[in-house]
């Protein structure tokens, strides 16, 4: 029997989610949830629902893994907690410095459903995490860096739209070569914010709008841009839509340390991701923890996960047997 | 209290292990077992014991865990599933085509004791193994590819010195850059042995040794050379000692796949290892390893155990709520 994979919120995440069960034969979509109008929604699945929230607890056995695609500013804070009730659910919240809290909230609800509650799957936080983490536990006497880009930041996008005078904008965080390489070499250096990314900026004005004073704003934002090297070009929409369509992203995280009794060797792993699509590839790593989820709550396992906390194979669809004479 | 780690075996990458653990301040080194005379054993860890492998069982209450640093040709499928009876066991087992069978006896051997055997732990078998297992089943519409080297191969410098008129000699394999290129293109080619790694000889003959004739024993040997191009270089003993004393390896894991309801999308996954000492970073992934397999053995768990068993987690010395806050 197929693990019915229920979707909570259909943008580009939960439409991804969709597209990631398709490529595991072991899983189906079987319902989406949206706060809109189900009517209004162009599901890709045949034969799957579109159901609206109101009604998410009729769902509850027919469904063995629900995904929750809200927001990690205001949805996810309330949704996977609230949920987790209901259902096995994974999420992709990624403000990192409020995961511990988040934890804890979806912790005390899915031990009290006797569920499993997986959070904060996807790349970073997810499979850069990981990479931090075993690369630190095995090379425990080093230094590590984590790069992002090339890749469309959406914050940054949405706060260049915000500007008065912007009808649209797109922003590209872009890792530093140099820096990048220095890494690499081993050379463990200490690197300011504006020695490690830069950004570039493709912005659509308004009729009117003041191209240089819309350039300041930009290169001074706070948090967003002043710490960084930052490029503006303006562009029309047709250009835009022409050549920043997509959502790519990517990064690295890089691990130098030294080995020896002397410390007298050196040695760099180095784990790179390029996506053609951000959204996707997260709801890919989201799938393959949704069957995690299924299995652990098989077993009995209950209360919140990460992807620190479940044995590698529990991910995959062959046996440990297959696993063992195939990939090992 | 310190995790008591044993050593059998006092080779290179036993050495590398006592070399580890001095970097993992929850853990010390308290014996190296040894098929020598005790004695003769130049050890690094001030207090520690060297024995005899006679007298092992005496150490049973003694240590935690007890890695196993033989050959994986004819020592280790005896020495693992024999050991596993005693003691949490480490090994390092990286005959592929026979881990099912190793698995299967130490598996037995664990279950009867009460104890975990890890084994195939390092990086290939290893941490090469988990990232074609993580990326599979995350692109699980696409192909990998892993390529070795820059690195010394041991098992082929050890076939060019059973040449008669051979005094020594050190082969490196090499990934070819143009096959690499394509695949972190996404092209998914189809490569050949020859078209993925050539080969590289450092010889020293014998005094009145025929260089030609041994040459072409190199190039054509089956199995080591005949699938590769093979260069093969006449150094003295000196350059050889000089430039080519060290055991540097690594090599590259690259899985290429497609996601989107039409597979619109490409993404690729690299991970790769440029390491100094091979049998040092060997070392340092199975001492991380050996805390997992004391932390297992604590909750009751036992049998064999591979990297696809175990939470990441269980690798690192910092706890879950450390983890989520400073790595996830």
């Amino acid at each position: 029997m197929s693990i019915r994979i229920g979707i909570l919120g259909y943008g580009n995440l939960g439409r991804g989610v969709e597209c990631a069960v398709k490529h595991n034969p072991d899983m189906e979509t079987v319902a989406v949830f949206t706060r809109r109008d189900p009517e209004s929604l162009n599901i890709l699945t045949p034969g799957a629902a579109c159901v609206s929230v109101n009604d998410i607890a009729e769902w509850r056995d027919k469904i063995d893994v629900l995904v929750i695609c809200g927001g990690s500013a205001t949805d996810l804070p309330i949704q996977t907690p609230e949920y987790v009730k209901l259902f096995n659910v994974v999420d992709s919240f990624d403000t990192h410095a409020r995961i511990p809290e988040h934890f804890a909230n979806v912790d005390r609800a899915a031990k009290e459903s006797g569920k499993i509650g997986f959070i904060s799957v996807g790349w970073d936080p997810g499979m850069f995490s990981l990479n931090r983490m075993y690369t630190q536990a095995i090379l425990t006497n080093g230094s590590d860096y984590t790069f992002w880009g090339r890749g469309v930041s959406q914050g940054h996008s949405d706060a260049i739209r915000r500007i008065d005078g912007v009808k649209n904008a797109k922003q590209y965080t872009i890792p530093v070569e140099v820096a990048l390489d220095s890494v690499r070499r081993g050379e463990n250096p200490a690197l300011t914010t504006r020695e490690k990314h830069t950004r570039e900026c493709f912005v659509v004005l308004e009729d009117g709008a003041d191209a240089s004073r819309i350039e300041e704003e930009i290169k001074n934002m706070p948090n967003y841009f002043a710490d960084y090297d930052t490029t503006v070009h303006f562009i029309t929409e047709e250009e835009l839509m022409r050549d920043h369509g997509g959502i790519p992203h990517g990064g690295f995280v890089i691990r130098s340390g030294k080995t020896g009794w002397n410390d007298e060797h050196s040695h760099i792993i180095e784990y790179s991701l390029k996506l053609d699509s951000n959204p996707e590839f997260t709801a890919s790593v989201i799938v393959a923890y949704a069957r995690a989820a299924y299995r652990m709550a098989n077993e009995g396992q209950s209360g919140c996960k990460t992807v620190f906390d479940v044995p590698p194979a529990y991910l995959s669809y062959m046996s440990g047997d297959e696993l063992r004479a195939k990939l090992l």
